[in-house]
């Protein structure tokens, strides 16, 4: 419609998640109109940030440095370990700033329909801090998914050789329950059948 | 939090439109998760369109040639013209295929709120096609908004000296309506008193 480096912009947008056409085109638009002041910086810093990312080989969070800021921090508490999917539960969490410890970041999770088998997870980083005995708890904070809950399980049994009664190391979950400002009557019935069987002392 | 190359991404991408830190920070780990698959060809093509990217001096459509190649499409009809506040309306009636003449892009409406007045629209090469003899009719395809009223009425006293009986040039404006596909209980009263009050033999 347009030239083809217009065509292939379009096309790359598209792509990304969360975009359709509609948004693809609204995007390059508003790139188009102002090439030197929107689009010129943004694809340098997406150079600049395509050169700078490491891959932390200590937790497998992204970062310019490895390892990561977030390792390399004398003041957490390395013997606290919290094992995610993702490196964007890893920022979700360090936003909340609700973590002091380190973390594991998964790669994903077990699913034997897309394929993903215990060797495709980044797991075995943490397996060696624990036969060092670096570790006093591991927390699991897996998203409350199918595979979620089948990556929990094969985690919890592989850990426990080092829990309670053989071992020192603790493991927790997250609890599941209704989330903070949420209105009970919009929840699926998984959550709510969590929360309740969850319940406390008020 | 993990580098400033890759904040600075994350800054810039949350200034695209429909954007907010929580897009962004998708966008950025999709990006960044595969540098060289997904990072490297959007920034190499964003560059490459920055590069190509004219806006044709006649129309003042996008594209990455100069009389652009609606402008330059000797099968289309260069005496129908349509006018149309941006170039993502034209890309729309472009998609629909549902005009084989012309455009005009004026880049923008007339806001005296925003400070936008006549001197800051694309019309002046319309006028020095209709003062040539070259146009038969212009079609007026503005949004339904206070703005594209105000700029349509503007637009057609300006165009009032073409038309009969000075002028023979025709002078329209696209039809307001139920949308395809539209329900009337979602719509507007606006958009039902205008598609009553055009209301047609059926």
């Amino acid at each position: 419609m347009s030239g083809q480096e217009i065509e292939q912009l379009i096309r790359l947008l598209g792509r990304l998640p969360g975009f359709g056409p509609r948004s693809a085109r609204r995007v390059a638009l508003y790139l188009l109109r102002e090439p030197q002041s929107r689009l010129a910086p943004l694809a340098r810093a997406m150079e600049r940030a395509g050169e700078a990312i490491r891959t932390c080989s200590s937790c497998g969070n992204l970062d310019t440095v490895d390892p990561c800021h977030i390792c390399a921090d004398p003041l957490r508490d390395h013997a606290l370990v919290c094992v995610v999917e993702t490196v964007g539960d890893l920022w979700a969490l360090e936003r909340a700033g609700v973590h002091r410890g380190v973390y594991q970041v998964l790669g994903g999770t077990l699913s034997p329909l897309a394929g993903t088998g215990p060797e495709d997870l980044n797991i075995a980083p943490l397996f060696a801090r624990l036969e060092a005995g670096q570790v006093r708890e591991v927390i699991l904070a897996l998203g409350a998914t199918v595979e979620g809950a089948t990556t929990l399980h094969w985690l919890m049994d592989r850990l426990a050789p080092y829990t309670a009664p053989q071992g020192t190391v603790t493991v927790s979950r997250v609890a599941q329950g209704v989330p903070m400002g949420g209105a009970l009557d919009v929840l699926d019935d998984g959550t709510l059948a969590a929360a309740l069987g969850a319940r406390r002392p008020a």
